[in-house]
């Protein structure tokens, strides 16, 4: 057996835990006359990053905490947090304060009874092993098996949306930056 | 005569040779009913982010070429692109393209005569040493004393954007960041 | 069937026809007296990031093109270069010129007689679809299946270099950013 | 008068209270055989960026808190954080964190009583205006003069180092990434 198949493996674990309702109780948060914000660290935050640069495409005011052009979260705003282990302290305590500001939270972790999992209005459980041990058991480094799990999992969130919001692939082609 | 003052008499010397009017140029262009894109690589680039988040303080719609959430750029938008040399391919490349396509052109440079200066609707020359060797003579690196006076004149256009506005300090607080 | 499942079904065709002989062809070129540096644009940037962050995380000295700290790339450098049509311009033009530099080039790409195949040294074929219309058909937008099978493609390369060179999770761990 | 001078005249204010003998304990602590770190939030961490750019092309090992290829930081390193109001939670908490490990630590900061500067091995005091109100006052917004001092003192500093190292514009031109 090859290490692709080895690897395969793994992601075909992991997803088929995944629930596919947890992800539509997402999908009702994340409207387009609501600004979502994402945030997340270290390869968690790349994978936000996908996600928040794929709801563009769709069509939504979305902002990554930490780049240049993100204005205050408040009130009536969609915060997406992801973080494998749940205990990340520059996730947890950003979501803790938008929260107590009136902001509606999906939570993106590996742990379900993690202090992110708790601050969560919508929580999806993506269970691959992190860094901190959690999840379905890897033969990869760190949290690898649950950053795959959570691309995947976020991408079908954005299908799901594009779905919903009568969005083509020719219309997302339009939105695409087009100074690369 | 101290290192602090041999550099401010540097900087000083540049921005007595930058002209009022062309600031007061791309003040023009820059609407509140137009998407405002910025350009630059390295620290021409981190110039160009500063002026962005300030702008997305004063509440424009603003967004940095090369971040996550950067859409396609569409005639009507106004692109603001830094090149000391006024040759960067990463910039002058894009700001062709955007030019063809109807985007309106603010050109920051300390060369009047090179191509972005020649793409500009509206030409800025901050006239600083840069590593091409334009502009005003520089004990310090590279283009540093460009970057440092590049740095002021974007501050002064977003002091006379925020006049014009009737945006102040309190109101540009509310807009700022709120999670770090 | 589930959506869950319906992607799942594409990411493991993809797969299947993802060669772990290129794999390991890349594998040969990326040694720990090398510098490595990685580029990308959109998404695929930030699966290339994704790999940077694991290779510093193993040991590697690693650069991605475009970030602060990033330095000139010189003959004897490796550049693993990710563009899913393989025609994107800020990708293909920097790998020429550091080709002609005498860099090595690892090329990732769903299309095989792209001009970033052409550069390649080694060339790791992902044949999921990309937003020009390469590779195995997808249900999901734009280039999301590629994204999806670079990420996994990039990760077992990493899963390869740490065995190869005895790199154990703990010892991945203690290089995980510690201020987060 | 106009805006320029105006402007100018703020910048020369705060730049004549600048300690050039602060500079000098910072540039003590930044060694060649030691690796730095740089850290700040919003404009903040722009400057601290242009400062880490700069850095690395003097030929120090440098990395930038927040940016992919960033490892842990230990006893033996220098960390430089950038702080207006010297109380922003995602520059102090880290920055205790690092002093607690044994990190040494540059703290650059508008108030001299904030928790920041209390952290600092060496303190650079830039008493612009920030958006908490310190400093010289200012006719622009939130912490702009502060910005535009930062940048100039931080650039000072490098002055000051790549003289000391023997470094040439040529030297420091061939560092400069040459991918652009």
């Amino acid at each position: 057996m090859t290490l692709i198949n080895d690897v395969m493996h793994e992601v075909n674990e992991v997803m088929d835990l995944v629930k596919e309702d947890q992800i539509d109780d997402a999908e009702g948060l994340i409207q387009m006359d609501r600004r979502i914000f994402v945030l997340g660290a270290g390869r968690s935050g790349l994978m936000a990053k996908g996600f928040a640069m794929r709801l563009m495409h769709i069509g939504y005011t979305v902002f990554v905490i930490g780049e240049t052009i993100t204005p205050a979260i408040k009130a009536g705003d969609v915060l997406v947090a992801v973080s494998g282990s749940g205990k990340t302290g520059s996730v947890v305590e950003p979501t803790e304060k938008a929260k107590q500001d009136g902001v509606k939270i999906v939570a993106v972790t590996s742990n379900a009874d993690s202090p992110l999992a708790q601050l969560g209005d919508a929580v999806i459980i993506v269970p691959g092993a992190t860094k901190a041990g959690d999840g379905v058991q890897s033969i990869q480094l760190l949290s690898t098996l649950f950053d795959q799990s959570v691309h995947i999992t976020l991408d079908i969130l954005c299908l799901k949306l594009s779905r919903r919001d009568h969005v083509s692939n020719g219309m997302a082609k339009s939105t695409h930056s087009n100074l690369e």
